[in-house]
């Protein structure tokens, strides 16, 4: 008998949950994955299908769900504006229902849970750049505030299910992500700009182009979400009382930032066979001018710093690309 | 056969509900009162047991509640921040899920509905006066977070409820509101020093008691909510289109500004057998200094400002608190 931990992946079969999915198996754990497909698909995940350690369902996290897991990842949430704003209403109800769903099961089950944020939680940042003591600046009522809001109130539940019900919450504010398996319809800047110039379709600056973002490649943060969910609570807790915290809460991003229009140079200096040029369109409602996460207190509670430069992820991405415009 | 208009208020044993159902009893309404009795009391609504057409429901809005009404005025959240910091994750729900609820209701049976909100979706303000147009200063983690952020993601269901499946949302930001029925242990400031002038104790300013409160009496707001329900659709989406709004939400309070410390000296000054006196004690955590809001835009949709000076809604209030203490 092999005795393996297990863990719960939601969103297993979304772009971040594929890849933590397989460095959980990897690991030795048995993983379960949740997901309702709705931005998620199996072909993210086909190739775990044949280990026995894997179990995929079919399950949308705003239902109850039960089992016994060791370690909980909850990443379940439409996260691009194109289909956040397609089902505003579903958006808000999965952070919602979905945090408090698997807050429950973490309480019942005494298991660890990593709870994803987001940077858009920082809304459109009067502080930069971002860190964790900024309370943001966000529109309640917005075409973005289903996302922006039901991840605020996500943080709050956390909060207080750790204050009050001692569940062992540890909350990552993810900053711009990208990699092999994004969706590549999401609308997202580096998916946008990677399949326009594979299409040799023009690409498409918002404004001028000099708003900044910062890009961390996926394998960065799966690996930051590995050492966050190994620690143990006791400095955890030290943690959150040395920096005054309120609760376990870190940013995980790269720092480097680039301005969207660096970004298009460099995505069609790895393309040149495109015949893309670069064009510019309005800039949408409530789209953050800048954002960059401080990341000094992931540094130093988990000793971790992004390693994939741009260039390198942006290749690995383009890679995947082309095999879906094949 | 009398056909009266049919209206539900959540919240309906609590302070503002209780003054709800009282109004829109003498209005000719047919008034269904849901409450839970976790703040509110039976008490306040004796007096109407005995009409006909009142109808009181024990019922816990996180809970669907089922209907036909032609009017849902949604107010059942624990407001006062002794009783939502004994339970911050129910206050979450409550928020969350009852707006969630209330909203599933007028949807399906196609009500008009009005959803109070709260000045506390400002947080602590950086911009003063409020208008409705600013978007707040907000700590998502913090020990007020579960009624602030539940409140201001109950705002964006709000507006995605009208945007998506164009359910007839009106929204009101209330600021600090007092009266009759108030709760005498909420631990909010009128209240407070009124029962502690009563029972001959020494008030209690946080800080130094200069900062600023707005405060409306509980009619002046109730007259507020009536015009608002009673406008047509039309005329509310011309306004929202007019003021580029987003969606239909507009503060309702008492402009008028006083200090703490005045509040204090007033409730004194009406008191003069008390021999209470005033004394200093540390600011809360997360509190507000300076609150007021800006009512242009209620002023212009419903023809309407408050009209109940402070010196008498005082006393109207003391004359509650007299029954309790006696």
């Amino acid at each position: 008998m092999i005795l393996s931990k297990k863990a719960l992946v939601t969103g297993g079969a979304g772009f971040l949950g594929s890849h933590l999915c397989r460095r959980l198996l990897a690991d030795g754990y048995e993983v379960t994955a949740l997901d309702n497909l709705f931005t998620g698909t199996k072909s993210n995940i086909y190739d775990l299908f044949e280990n026995r350690r894997f179990s995929f369902v079919l399950h949308d996290v705003t239902q109850p769900f039960w089992g016994q897991f060791d370690e909980i990842y909850n990443l379940a949430c439409p996260a691009s504006p194109i289909h956040y704003q397609k089902n505003p209403v579903e958006t808000t109800k999965s952070s919602v229902l979905g945090i408090m769903n698997m807050l429950d099961l973490a309480l019942k089950t005494k298991a660890r849970i990593l709870h994803t944020s987001t940077s858009e939680i920082y809304g459109d940042p009067l502080v930069h750049p971002q860190v964790e003591s900024y309370w943001g600046n966000v529109n309640t009522i917005g075409i973005r505030s289903c996302y922006d809001e039901g991840k605020r109130v996500a943080e709050t539940l956390c909060a207080d299910y750790a204050r009050e019900y001692g569940v062992d919450v540890r909350m990552v504010r993810i900053f711009n992500t990208y990699g092999p398996n994004m969706h590549p319809k999401d609308g997202r800047v580096i998916s946008n700009f990677i399949m326009q110039a594979l299409q040799n379709q023009d690409i498409t600056l918002f404004g001028d182009g000099s708003q900044t973002r910062s890009f961390q490649y996926c394998d960065d943060l799966i690996e930051a979400f590995r050492r966050y969910m190994s620690l143990e609570r006791p400095a955890i807790d030290a943690f959150i009382e040395k920096h005054n915290l309120g609760a376990a809460v870190i940013n995980t991003g790269n720092p480097g930032e680039y301005t969207i229009k660096q970004l298009a140079e460099e995505t069609l200096r790895q393309l040149p066979e495109s015949t893309s040029k670069l064009v510019y369109g309005p800039m949408p409602k409530d789209d953050p001018k800048r954002r960059k996460p401080d990341i000094t207190l992931a540094k130093e509670l988990l000793g971790w710093e992004p390693k994939v430069p741009l260039q390198e992820g942006l290749a690995k991405t383009i890679a995947y690309f082309r095999t879906l415009v094949k």
